[in-house]
């Protein structure tokens, strides 16, 4: 039978998702603790590969097994057998033509930035940093530019494995919370898929254009012409999540996850 | 001349504030820091020695020096030798009568709760947990035991080198924020002084309440008998957060720190 699973967990101390032989990745400590309750190799596919250092609040992944148990046992005892910084949130039982991945129609990701003089402490790891101001209306106009369906090349590293840099973007919200001593910004991405490097290298250039450095003409340009070279570094990885793939109503995969609830924004 | 800073941090990889012989404290990194900005050994106090696992939305600390640097570079130059999860806010010129730790009227500290019946992943660390259902009512009740001027004898970790174990407690405020499939829970504390491990230690009662395992008639008699034997174990450190001290306003000593913001709660 096929299960599938809701996870969240913090990136930080991982080589990202997808399995490596060192076994510091998502993937590997999750196939570890589920083969414990299975008392058998188990295998997981997922939904999203995030990159090193990227959190999740919803990762959706499955695994086909013959073994026998409750629910609620794939749920407790691989939480039992996981790092604290991983949790599952659910099991559930779906049919076999349901696949985490080929099934996922779009996936959304959340990137939290702080806008401040003073560099992130308490928060490091979990929120970007921009020591400059940042001004919404340049943020929006840049957002819209990516918006539909494009060529993502000028945002995709170098080791992307995708078939296709072709991607439609549905959404690219920007919200500011401002507060005293600071401002906390939110973007929003949902899109097909994403390439490797995909956001955090839209974020390096989106934040050019919003602190003044460039303009909307320059990030025109740089998305027209598709060349890695004239977009901006990469932006660190810190303040990414996953907030999780959206599948047809039809599978009746659960929503729950651990939402960004817990930042308040 | 004696200077004060403003500092946050993210407790979990330290020893708690207090200088020790390996070096993997808060005090420790900072005085090497500031050495560093200085030329010369710079020797740090503090407003409220954090324990191991304890974070700070506002720790205030002060030192005394010959050499003379702008403000700014005391905070810049400070951020530069600090590791990532340690921030120096800011840093004001104050009068050699000014002293952190003994002018500080009252301390701070929140401690942050999720009741879910999923241990937490991405937020692990950060917020202690409970998987038992807590009921507002009961801890409202409780809290309420610990108002006022007590001996707090029996919320006092054995190595607590405090000279007396009374203490005036001015606030114990219980919010709760429900989510969808959880409840966030914020405990505000505010009191003269804490004796060493007096917050977790209480945590651990209070929740024994608040779940329904003990009545407020057996934490009464607990807090009158002064017996540490008779509480309830110390609970984790992993939502604790010095919020900062509170000074006469001739000081003229900034609040800027962290906040909570960042959590929403």
């Amino acid at each position: 039978m096929r299960i599938g699973l809701g996870l969240s967990y913090f990136g930080g101390a991982y080589n990202g998702w997808q399995s490596q032989p060192n076994g510091l990745t998502i993937q590997d400590k999750l196939e570890k603790a589920l083969s414990n309750v299975a008392g058998q190799p188990v295998r997981v596919s997922c939904s999203g590969r995030t990159d090193a250092g990227v959190h999740a609040c919803l990762q959706v992944a499955h695994f086909d097994t013959l073994v026998e148990r409750r629910m609620e046992s794939w749920v407790r005892g691989t939480n039992a057998g996981l790092p604290r910084d991983i949790a599952v949130h659910w099991a559930v039982s779906v049919p076999d033509e349901f696949h985490c991945r080929s099934s996922a129609l779009r996936r959304r990701y959340v990137y939290i930035l702080k806008e401040s003089s003073v560099r992130p402490g308490l928060e490091t790891g979990r929120i970007g940093w921009s020591h400059r101001p940042l001004d919404y209306s340049r943020l929006r106009e840049a957002a819209d530019l990516f918006i539909g369906e494009h060529d993502f090349s000028a945002f995709r590293a170098a080791q992307c494995q995708a078939l296709s840099p072709i991607k439609t973007m549905f959404r690219l919200d920007v919200t500011q919370y401002p507060r005293t001593h600071c401002s906390y910004w939110r973007f929003d991405f949902e899109a097909t898929a994403f390439l490797h490097h995909m956001i955090r290298n839209i974020m390096g250039s989106l934040l050019m254009v919003g602190d003044g450095r460039r303009n909307c003409h320059w990030l025109s340009e740089v998305i027209e012409k598709k060349n890695r070279h004239l977009a901006a570094p990469t932006f660190p990885s810190d303040g990414l999540y996953f907030m999780g793939p959206v599948y047809d109503a039809r599978w009746a995969i659960p929503q729950e996850g651990n939402g960004l609830d817990w930042l308040g924004i």
